[in-house]
């Protein structure tokens, strides 16, 4: 996602009651984060966070992390959040690659959306999908491993099917063509509702360990 | 594919050399009816034989075997057989349910191109990548178990991958426009050819087991 700088983003970060400021130090024990033992769904690249929030509106038996690591964009998704009562939704700034530092093995379900696809293969490792970062979900995740991605890039779907089926994820459900589908219950990104308005697919899987 | 009746078709097929008559008898010994041990391929529905007869000319260090359960059809790919000259091709006149009295583990790869969708939930079992047809699959292949899959009906495309996933194929090839990507030696079917034409996808997979 294009990225423009937000004045201040600093400050709205660390004086939002949604963020979590010292992720690190909850490792093991996001439930007591929630007081209580519902399900864990985490995003990571929450963008400007329209997918979450509506989950988290819609799924009050559920509790929803997101994770971005731009600061200026986190501070546009708390914007929106500004006088929303949400005890199941809780954000950290935080890079991908850190998230096994601050998760483990208490992750329900994982929600991919819009990833960067990062073309060049030798930023292959950098995709989302790639097996290094597979790897870590695995052991973020409690018992079952689910994975739900969304993407409009042809090619990042084409290598997530191949890189998830390598690492024994199975896919359960999947759409080429998502908005002209029977899957119920699609929550778009802000990016997917700016897309979907050009004539494109968008790819959809749901994935299973 | 659409079936034109044929005059003479069962004497068209009973004549020609490419096709084996007691094919069920050959069972376990399809090595000796091409007398050497080279790989053999099966096209599962080989329509009129385009695809099949240009893989034979092209890897003669391979033995092609199509099946058409259609004589009509299959009474057109042989006439379009007549002159040519080629020792590592053999068809059959076969229903696919009935693969499994015809082969036991001597099989390296299954191709099915642009098979009958059977879109109703009700005729599930007679899609190619029902786990019906998958497990009479496990019975006939040799030790790698490899099958590649052509269609331009993005409901089966996605029931395949689903189907193949729950039956342990895993994906090591795909593509979701076939005609636009890096993927080589892409040998097209008569569907295929006129399909293109038109501005559709062709969804590609190749999954190993």
């Amino acid at each position: 996602m294009r990225q423009r700088n937000v004045k201040n983003k600093m400050e709205i970060i660390a004086n939002s009651s949604f963020v979590i400021q010292n992720a690190e130090e909850m490792i093991g024990n996001w439930s007591k984060v929630f007081s209580n033992n519902q399900p864990i769904y985490l995003e990571i690249g929450m963008g400007k966070g329209d997918f979450i929030i509506e989950n988290a509106k819609r799924y009050p038996n559920i509790n929803f992390i997101g994770i971005e690591k731009s600061a200026s964009i986190l501070a546009l998704a708390i914007k929106k959040m500004d006088g929303l009562d949400l005890d199941n939704l809780r954000l950290i700034h935080l890079d991908a690659m850190d998230i096994s530092k601050v998760f483990h093995h208490e992750i329900d379900k994982i929600f991919l959306n819009f990833s960067d696809p990062w073309p060049k293969e030798r930023h292959e490792k950098r995709r989302l999908t790639s097996s290094t970062f597979i790897q870590k979900y695995d052991d973020i995740f409690k018992n079952n491993k689910i994975i739900e991605m969304k993407t409009d890039n042809q090619k990042l779907f084409e290598y997530s099917l191949i890189s998830l089926n390598k690492n024994a994820y199975r896919i359960t459900e999947i759409s080429l063509d998502l908005h002209h589908s029977d899957i119920p219950y699609n929550i778009m990104t802000e990016y997917e509702k700016k897309f979907s308005s050009q004539n494109n697919n968008i790819y959809y899987v749901k994935v299973e360990k």
